[in-house]
């Protein structure tokens, strides 16, 4: 998470892990506290001891990693991840994958779910007692800043929660018993127009588990040494479709033979501006004496007051003009622009896990009520798609998207599992373990003399690289499987919501944060929200 | 504006203007301020006197009322209006045209402009002395509720604020001189690929107008006797574009041969419920001790006490499961569905003007904090689309929308401009009014002893309704005409922006409050912000 933080260079020099803005609770008592999670890599890495861990983390070789055994992950999923140049001492992305199921005999009991690394030959769809169980999958991507804490604790725990969330729901993701009803029924509400699909239900099963997620880290953290924070972009496979909830500057694209679609937003300074400065605006004692709501075309000096600039109001899309003033010299709440931008002037994240004892730099105020843990979600109908073998979903933290395109992503993907030829059985399997790495050599480059550069001599990231490639069609076609076997006879009269009817869309289910969707703003910021 | 007001038939059976929960400022003083402007019709009809007025407003016959002279509307614009069948002792809508220009001599000397009705012949584009003159087309409909001063004001005095606006910004809409640069030029600012363009200036000033609007009636209302609330709905056509600012549930819609393009979104209690729940969340203190912030699947009640409901945090898009407590029984801040739907129990609608001294009827906390007058902006590129002789803007108050659709609307206004010949001179100059006509008696229907029905026998509006019906070729042939006579030479390199780029897409310079264009929300309640 390349230049997130000022001085970010500074504590990693001095070898700390946190950020000087950062106020450690345990302040004068650092490291009385145990971390709750040791610092690992992602378990389907299948790394044997802390020596393997270490060499995945030179930064001068930054070697691509990928899992020891690739068919322990759920359809032979790629995954390729590389540490950053330097900028932090461990690689502070972290990953996981959850294979769950809900499982129903008689009402509502559910078994637990097994991590993906333990998974046994078992794969029975309806198990011997004759009930139900709907398998799930889950992948996420935590990019952690300031601290490798907030992404561990996410990376242990936020499928665990979500397990519970979607237990809480079960009623409307399986039938009761065989008689009465279908999988993904809707829920009846007071105005039948009205009824809810269960999309609506997994989506509040992922926005509840995101904020409890956070809630869960504020908690911790007086009793374990927590430190940082993380963005986080979850993939979740479950009833025939696809939910991708992000929360952050991680990034999903739906990778096909034609092109790139983005299944997430990136959420940052930059593109939460208008967020920001809406609720500074609303709230102005969050700013202290130091910080302002409003924004300039470029930052007021004292050679202009007196002068007219070009301003927007916190509630301004547009711009107009004002008459700078001494007031006029604050610090805007969102300050610098692109990739430099930053909240209260320190932080270059807006969503995610963790901070909450953040204060900003200048004035000391704490940073923590301008970021939210509210993720986007937005759902793919695998169902209605047309789906092949050469359609995947890229997940990557955004080391990836600093230098490559969500199209670029694309192109990468396609050349390389094309280079696979499905005769070649005992090739095959790892066309998609070799497109993550692709994708993570394309964002890395080379080390040359002038630092780390692209195949095309351009600037690589130096940042932490982490990617998934997972393939669309196995669990489209295992979910079709599972549907004719639960209720054969009652598959063409499945009704799963009126939502469903015209799916060809994605549909948004953040309808509150990504305000900017397919429509280009007036103004020249791009993404503003 | 019907079913937008509890107890709205009361207040009219009783002859008041105003609204039971409002607190009149003259409170014991009734009637010693007089209006600011007088209650009237709009000007462009050209009604002769007061007698003409109150058949206008025959809530028994409801006439469709068209200007007495189309040629002093600009193009023969269409319009017509229709009084409520009794909800309101008045009708409440107000509508404004008005021809502006800018002017530049030699530095930023600018005229006054003028109003529709008082046009000449004078139609130059250049004036005598050499310099410029940008004309503009402003149009606007403002729906009144709770009496009819609001939208008075607004029809007098929102133009005159947008043009102190515009010429704040005249550097960048027109050259100083005739070698210095086009018209349009963009902003430069301090990263190029950032430079503004001046459809960014044209937005700010929509925006600031809109708040100075709101602004100026609320210190008017110490001074006149300013009544209720309105939402505003303005097309303004400069500089080769049309932007269409909306806060409200006014609708301007784009009515092309092959069908509408809508131009704005409604905004209504159930379209931001989102908004309005997160503004509570972020200051409960708004809510009193009576509301709730929180959603439920339906309204709880003390039996659910105990029980599981569906509901949703404020941030929250989808659903999810709570058991219901004694402060779930409080009243949701905004309360009801569709039509019926009310913020603070109390008012269904949320943007425009006015409502200063409304208080919940419940409670009595004050209602407009939850109100904002910031309008969405979008803009309709007319160089770049190619427009023919059946391109019409069609804005309407909700009356109109009610009960016409925004694919009907296109389908009324095309079959009633091709029911005139080009070659009948004398008669095909009426088209639009006889669209607008139409499209009113598409709402209104006829007085049947069931009451108002549409023509299909469908319960009819029985609300206001107001209709422009605006072609959009006079304008842009208008435009290119003065582009040759200002920068002949130039025309070849008009840069207006790299925004213009790709404008066969409408801009939607709202990134803010519309949040779900295009894409379809993952939960029931359809459009929520």
């Amino acid at each position: 998470m390349l230049n997130k933080f000022r001085n970010a260079l500074y504590s990693v020099v001095n070898g700390a892990e946190g950020y000087p803005g950062e106020r450690d609770v345990n302040d004068g008592n650092p490291g009385k506290l145990a971390p709750k999670f040791p610092y690992s890599r992602p378990n389907f890495l299948q790394l044997h001891s802390q020596d393997e861990v270490m060499v995945a983390g030179d930064h001068n070789i930054r070697p691509i990693i990928v899992p020891r055994d690739i068919s322990k992950l759920p359809w032979n999923t790629g995954y390729a991840e590389a540490v950053n140049a330097g900028k932090s001492l461990k690689n502070e992305d972290q990953s996981a994958i959850y294979e769950g199921f809900l499982e129903r005999n008689t009402r509502v009991s559910t078994s637990p779910a097994k991590e993906a690394t333990d998974l046994t030959a078992e794969s029975d769809l309806a198990d011997s007692a004759g009930g139900y169980r709907l398998p799930y999958y889950y992948f996420a991507i935590f990019d952690g800043h300031a601290g490798s804490g907030a992404a561990v604790s996410a990376a242990n725990q936020l499928h665990y929660i979500l397990h519970e969330k979607l237990v809480d729901i079960i009623d409307h993701l399986m039938p009761e018993n065989e008689l009465e009803t279908v999988p993904g029924k809707p829920v009846k509400m007071f105005i039948p127009a009205k009824d809810l699909g269960f999309q609506s239900l997994v989506v509040g099963a992922l926005e509840a588990a995101f904020w409890e997620m956070d809630k869960l880290i504020e908690e911790d953290r007086f009793r374990y040494k927590i430190t940082g924070g993380c963005t986080a972009l979850v993939a979740l496979f479950i009833l025939g479709k696809l939910f991708v909830a992000n929360a952050g500057d991680c990034r999903a694209v739906w990778c096909r033979e034609t092109g790139a679609v983005d299944m997430s937003n990136d959420f940052t300074p930059e593109t939460e501006r208008r967020r920001i400065r809406k609720l500074a605006a609303l709230k102005p004692e969050l700013l202290g004496a130091s910080f302002t709501a409003l924004d300039y075309l470029r930052r007021p000096t004292k050679n202009d007051i007196g002068q007219r600039m070009l301003y927007r109001e916190p509630y301004m899309t547009g711009w107009a003009y004002k008459t700078i003033a001494e007031d006029d010299l604050k610090v805007p709440v969102v300050f610098g622009d692109g990739k430099r931008s930053r909240v209260l002037a320190t932080i270059g994240v807006t969503r995610g896990f963790g901070d909450h004892d953040l204060k900003a730099q200048l004035g000391g105020v704490p940073i923590k009520p301008f970021l939210t843990s509210q993720p986007e979600v937005r759902i793919l109908d695998l169902e209605q798609e047309s789906i092949t073998e050469l359609d995947v979903l890229v997940m990557g933290s955004d080391g990836l998207w600093d230098v490559t395109s969500s199209d670029i992503a694309a192109k990468v993907v396609l050349s390389s599992i094309q280079g696979f030829l499905p005769e070649d059985d005992s090739r095959y399997k790892y066309r998609l373990t070799s497109a993550a790495q692709d994708l993570v050599m394309n964002s890395r480059g080379k080390h040359t003399q002038k630092g780390w550069r692209t195949v095309e001599e351009k600037v690589a990231t130096v940042d932490d690289i982490s990617v998934f490639v997972i393939p669309l069609l196995p669990y489209k076609v295992e979910y079709e499987q599972w549907q004719k076997q639960i209720c054969p006879e009652k598959l063409s009269i499945v009704e799963t919501s009126h939502e469903c009817s015209n799916t060809r869309e994605m549909v948004n289910a953040d309808t509150g944060d990504a305000e900017m969707k397919e429509t280009k703003p007036a103004d020249a910021d791009g993404l503003e929200r």
